[in-house]
C-alpha cells in the first residue's frame, strides 16, 4: 500500500511538472501554468472515471490537489534549475504512467469489462492528461506522433491479461506488468525507438518538416 | 434490425476511414491514426451517453471497437488507393450520419427529453465525432464553417418529430428522417450548396483567405 | 429568486455574445456560431455537472436555449453595431461570473465537497465555457495568459467560505461573494492588472512576441 502511495506520489509530481514545463514553453500566466500541471496529472483517470460513470477521486482525496499545487509552485521557481532534475522526472513518470496503467486495467476488471477495454483503459489513464495538456496548450499531441510511450502502456495491460492465465498472485502480476511498461519504456528512449512510419522512407524529411510547421508556436 | 446493422457497420467504416485520413494528413504515427479513427467513429455518440448519464456502448460491445480496428488497418495499408473508393466512402458516411441522427433522436426521446434537445442529440451522433476528431488534430473543426453536413441532421431531425403528428409507424418515420438526410446532403454536395454567409459579399476572398491560414499546417 | 433569474439571463447573453464574436473572427458559419456561442455559454456548467454526476440543466430547461438562440441570432445581425454596447455586455458578463462562481460553490457544498474543491468548481462554472469556445476555435485559451478573470472567480469563492464563519444569512454571503468577483474584476480592468509574471522583466518583448504569434490565426 504504502509503496503504491509513494509511486503515486512521483507519478503525480512528474506529471505536473510535465504540464507546468508545457504551460511555460507557451508563456502562460500562473494560473494557467496551474491548470495545466493539474489537468496533465488528474485528466487520464478523470476521463476514464467519466467513462466508466465513477466518482472522481480528486473531489474527494485532496491528497493529490496539494501535491500537484507543491510540485507546480516548485517548478515555477525552480525552471531554470528543471534540467538538472530531468533524468529523476523521467524516472518518475515513467514509474507514474506503469502504476496508472495497471490501476487503469484494474478499475476495467472491477467494472466486469472485456480485457482490450480494460487495457484502453489503462493507457487511457497514464496517457490522456497529456493529450488534453497538448489540446489546451493548442498542440497536436505529442503521443500521437512518438507513441511508444502509449505502446508501452498498451503492451503492459495486455502482458497483464496474459499472466492472469498463470497461477501468479494479483501482487506478482502488478509488479511484473508494471514493469513491463518501465522497461518497454527505457528500452525505446535509450535506443530512439518509435514505431514503424507507415509513410514511406522518401517521406522522411517531408514529415519532418511538417511536424515541426505543425508545432511551430 | 439486420439492415440497421450493416448501415451501423458501413457508417462506422466510413467514420473510421475519414479520422485516419486526417491522421495521416497529419503524418501521426500508428497509434495516432487509431485513436484519431477511433475517436471520430465514437465520439459523438460517447458525448451524447456522457450527458444523458447512460451507459457507453462501446465499452460493453466490443463488435464495433473490432470493426474500427479492421478498417483502420485497411485505411493505412490502401491510404494511397482511397481516392478510388471516394466515393463509395462518401456514400457509406452520409447513409452513416442518417442512421446516427436517428438513433441520436430516439435516445433522447427515450429519457423524455424535449423535441428540440433531441434533434440537438441527433446532431450530436452524427457530427461530434468529427469535431473531437478536428480538435485533436488542431483545426478548427471543419462542419463549423462547411454546415450542410449539420444541418442536413438537424432537417432530420425536425422531420422526424413532425411525422410523429401524422399516423405513419415509427418505422416509416425512422426511413423517412434518415432520407431527408440523405437527400439534404446529396443535393448540398451536388449542388455544392451551404448556409448563406453572415460576413456580406465584398469579404469573401478575405474570408477565403482567412480559412486557408487558419488551416494551414 | 427574481433578480437571480434576470443576473442569469444577463449572463447567458454576454456569453452567448462572447462566443458569436470569437467565432464570427475565425469567420465560422451561421450553425459554428450557434455552436460556439452555446458551448461558451452552457460548457462551464456542463463540465461542473458532468464531474459532479448531476443532471444537465439545459437538457431538461430550455429557457437557457431559447436565450443563446435569441442573443446569438442579435449579435448576428447587429455584429457591426455590437461595439455600442461593449460596455454594457462586459458588465453583464462580470455580474455573470460572479452569479456563476456562486452557484458552482453551492452546488460543490450541496454534493458535500471539501471547500477547494468548492471553489475550483465555482471558477470552473464561470471561466470553463470560455475554455471549450478557445479550444474549438483553435486558440490558447485567453483565461489562461490574462488570469484576473480567474482570480476574481477565485477569490470570490473563497470569501464565500470566509464568510461562512461569520453570523451572516447566505443570502448576504451570496452577495457579498459575488461582489468580491464583480469588483476584482472591475479594478483588474480599470488598472489595468494582471498576476505577476514568472517569466523576469527582460523576457517580457519577448513574451508579447510569443503571444503574438501562438495567436496568428
Amino acid at each position: 500500500m504504502t509503496l503504491l502511495l509513494i509511486i503515486d506520489f512521483l507519478g503525480t509530481i512528474a506529471f505536473s511538472v510535465s504540464g507546468a514545463l508545457t504551460a511555460m514553453k507557451k508563456r502562460l500566466d500562473p494560473f494557467g501554468i496551474l491548470i495545466i500541471a493539474f489537468v496533465t496529472a488528474v485528466g487520464g483517470g478523470t476521463l476514464r472515471d467519466l467513462l466508466l460513470g465513477a466518482h472522481i477521486t480528486w473531489m474527494r482525496d485532496l491528497t493529490f490537489v496539494y501535491v500537484i499545487g507543491v510540485a507546480t509552485l516548485l517548478a515555477i521557481i525552480f525552471r531554470k534549475k528543471l534540467g538538472y532534475v530531468r533524468r529523476s522526472l523521467f524516472l518518475f513518470d515513467t514509474i507514474g504512467i506503469a502504476l496508472y496503467t495497471v490501476l487503469g486495467v484494474e478499475k476495467g476488471i472491477a467494472a466486469d469489462l472485456p480485457p482490450i477495454i480494460c487495457v484502453a483503459l489503462g493507457t487511457m489513464t497514464a496517457c490522456f492528461g497529456g493529450v488534453i495538456r497538448d489540446i489546451l496548450c493548442n498542440e497536436i499531441p505529442v503521443i500521437f506522433r512518438k507513441n511508444i510511450y502509449a505502446t508501452a502502456c498498451i503492451l503492459g495491460g495486455v502482458s497483464y491479461f496474459i499472466l492472469q492465465k498463470t497461477p501468479f498472485s494479483t501482487e506478482v502480476i502488478v509488479v511484473i506488468a508494471g514493469s513491463v511498461v518501465i522497461s518497454i519504456r527505457l528500452l525505446a528512449v535509450t535506443f530512439n525507438l518509435s514505431l514503424p512510419s507507415v509513410y514511406g522512407k522518401d517521406n522522411e524529411i517531408e514529415t519532418q518538416k511538417r511536424i515541426e510547421n505543425a508545432n511551430k508556436e
